[in-house]
């Protein structure tokens, strides 16, 4: 018999539901939503992460709607192998350099050592590389139109759950193209989908830009990056297509015969969104009582919360249920709390889970035919408190569909709101500096890895991307004074 | 410019479609399938495989019929990390003796050796475990019923295509109860779901039964397993469910506290299926001629294959995109083919691939309205071609999901038929030497390890499983003539 443990983890015996108010502590915060909100735990290996049901629901929510999107543009789901010869890795120069840190190698398999390390993949546009060269030969077999969802690995020191793992789930595009022209398109088209998904399925108004030399992916030519604003005003990099020419297609042999009978290398292109975007989804709509849920990743929509003691109970239950069994018909993912707790319990219970819409059904209801409705956001009364609605259970039943996407309007219109006030225009370093602890700033800059060196290191910003919108300008560097680069403003923020 | 590469890869190219007959060798047969129907190739680490885009659509549909089946049966996804200290598998003994000789193990992270070795999963009973041993502590906790989809790693020496590979993709249920009556029902709940799976989705009729001691899965109390027979009349174990008792709890300190307040120890289940199931598909389905996929696991289940040369095969292929519209509407997945190829080349690479129902749409079938179908088995004439149907759009439309239904009861009839011939009753040592070389033999066994390996080491078979279906019987083990044990005779096989 092992010693009892200590505090016991039933719902029942939890001291509070409460979390660290992110106005006073966002990391603190960020903590308590994603252990309170049962999303996730440390795994036992440094760096991993055990994702909990109630955050891996998002995660399959997520991938639902991306992978629609996927197959919708012509591409088709693969697997690539986990292992990856440490040799492949170093065939393409910038790529090696930009991985080595970061790898975690099998030195061992089967009782032996290996003649060849293995890597864990970190991304796997090599071995995806060896694939292409065997199955192209011939411009008929362009373009290849390739995504895998799998686990990927990069060795982490500082690890924060959902945003930096060391090991991650993600989904990584892989696309092969007679050239640049076709290419290019494939990578503007990834990147408008993330951008629309962010905004459509995750109500994050995203940044659209394209990342600085310094910041592009390892060996690649070209990448466009969403970048979202956290509540704290930093920017979280949420997706990101890149156009790698034919840098991959050199090292890997990707050749085909183009109409002519030339032999010519194909170009390629590759993206990816993970994980992370959890944590940019509980970073972005977030409040001091928790999490907030876009309605479209939301494991629960509607939570029905029967309330009475007794008799009155089984029967407010019942029709609670029953109400639960309309609301699914309208394709609405909903719970019934039926767990033996308070109801005040299981309001703080769903605020803390960032359930868009809350449902109290008491006797008294009952009777009258009605539920009372609260929304997590959005509908707050002089003090701050949710409104409470009071419904007939037809009004709630058939609007909840219109309810639940105006709901998603006002995430996306409130996050885009709070992007927008704390984004300005800065042209002058003092006025940079302020602006950057607390938002994003547009301002001119040289290009020069240095100058974005120098910058970083006294504000710990960094250039997110040059804006695919907004308008030409040209003038001085802001930092050095040196004549500006891109033909646009750069947007600068301290970054997850 | 790298040198021009040798055979080319288009279809236009190929030298031929066809694959070496299965009667002739079926393990040529196995490999060639696997490479023109485009299912799978080897990974460049040894051991690994890429999983091509249409073996990976059979993957899709599985997983999520399988999928749906655990969440009816009120199972949550979760993830648990790839990399698990090596230490926590020496916690359970048995454990660690079955898995120590197949690991993968990463001894350098972000360039510095680690400190301890981490495991690349082989499976996840230890850290889910630990997790368990965190999340439970009441009955009210129980039970937990969690599954998990992901890639395991166990050293292959001898890898074959989806049967053995050192990576593979599977789900990996973990359950924990309050006592052995509540574990044992889920670990019996799920070895019907997948052997219900296995009939109704993948057409394959299994033998259910418990394995003997000396084939348990390494920790488990109780092994039960569904046996599929393939067309050389091998078995292909191809779902288990195992009862773990208490012997994970003990190791990771997995207990809570009953009503009586007492501390007990939970008894816990797990259970797994993998891509292996793809190679039972092939396996069991397969002919001369190539696969023969279930319908309910084809990524294509009818294509449309439009005929007519210039202007009247633009004609033609309208129609068929519009026949395809109405039978998509039907839910019916269907792909037209307009490959720039003869209609005899796209038979014959359609039937490799093994795609139930093949439309042809030549000019005079769209004068008249028409169209021909061809079903891929089990409707041949004297001469064993597949006999062609003239059908009204409108019957094709209308009666395509009844003909599917009934083309997936013709292949688990079929199946039936070929394990019932293939398996006998064996009471004698040189009838069933003879017996287990093409099929299933149904013995008595007195059940000690020691005879099990005389019989493996003589006829390379091994006890597959003790059926729970079939007569209760008791008399002389047929090797050693001791008295034979489990109350029924035990089903041997050679096994992939």
């Amino acid at each position: 018999m092992s010693a009892p443990k200590s505090p016991a983890k039933s719902p029942q015996n939890r001291s509070e539901l409460s979390v660290t108010p992110m106005s006073e502590d966002i990391s603190a915060w960020y903590n308590d939503v994603i252990a309170r909100a049962e999303l996730a735990e440390r795994g036992p290996a440094k760096g991993t992460m055990v994702i909990r049901p109630y955050g891996y629901a998002i995660w399959e929510l997520l991938q639902r709607q991306l992978d629609d999107r996927f197959k919708a543009t012509g591409h088709q789901n693969a697997y690539f192998p986990l292992f990856i010869p440490e040799s492949y890795l170093r065939r393409e120069a910038e790529h090696v350099e930009g991985f080595a840190p970061e790898l975690a190698v099998v030195t061992h398999g089967g009782g032996k050592e290996l003649e060849e390390p293995l890597v864990v993949r970190p991304t796997s546009e090599t071995v995806v590389g060896e694939m292409f060269a065997k199955w192209i030969s011939s411009y008929r077999d362009l373009p290849i139109l390739i995504n895998a969802w799998n686990n990927v690995v990069r060795w982490e020191l500082r690890p924060r759950m959902f945003l930096r793992t060391t090991e991650f789930l993600w989904q990584e595009g892989h696309t092969a193209h007679v050239d640049e022209a076709d290419a290019m398109e494939e990578t503007l088209r990834m990147f408008g989908v993330y951008d629309e998904f962010a905004r459509n399925v995750a109500a994050i108004p995203m940044v659209r830009g394209e990342k600085t030399p310094g910041e592009r992916f390892a060996g690649a030519k070209r990448t466009f990056t969403i970048e979202g604003m956290m509540r704290d005003g930093k920017a979280l990099q949420s997706g990101t297509s890149h156009y790698l020419g034919t840098n991959f297609a050199h090292a890997f042999d990707i050749t085909y015969q183009d109409e002519q009978n030339t032999l010519q290398h194909a170009h390629t292109t590759s993206w990816g969104m993970s994980t992370r975007m959890i944590g940019a989804l509980i970073l972005a709509h977030g409040d001091d009582r928790g999490l907030v849920l876009p309605p479209r990743l939301a494991p629960h929509q509607v939570v029905i919360v029967p309330i009475g003691r007794g008799d009155a109970l089984g029967t407010t239950t019942a029709e609670a249920q029953r109400v639960a069994g309309l609301l699914r018909e309208q394709g609405v993912r909903v719970e019934v709390d039926v767990r033996d707790q308070s109801p005040g319990f299981k309001f703080n219970d769903w605020e803390l889970k960032g359930v868009p819409m809350r449902v109290e059904l008491g006797p008294r209801d009952l009777e009258a035919g009605v539920v009372v409705l609260a929304q997590r956001v959005g509908d707050e009364d002089e003090d701050g408190r949710a409104r409470k609605h009071t419904l007939s259970v037809a009004e709630l039943v058939d609007g909840m569909q219109a309810r639940l996407d105006a709901y998603h309007e006002l995430l996306v219109a409130r996050a885009e709101a709070y992007r927008d006030e704390h984004s300005a225009r800065i042209d002058d370093l003092e006025a940079f500096d302020a602006q950057v602890a607390h938002g994003f700033a547009y301002a001119l800059h040289c290009g020069e890895p240095t100058c974005e060196a120098t910058i970083q290191e006294r504000t710990r910003a960094t250039p997110r991307c040059v804006p695919t919108e907004g308008p030409e300008e040209s003038g001085a560097c802001i930092a050095c004074g040196a004549p500006s680069a891109y033909g646009r403003r750069v947007v600068f923020a301290r970054a997850y």
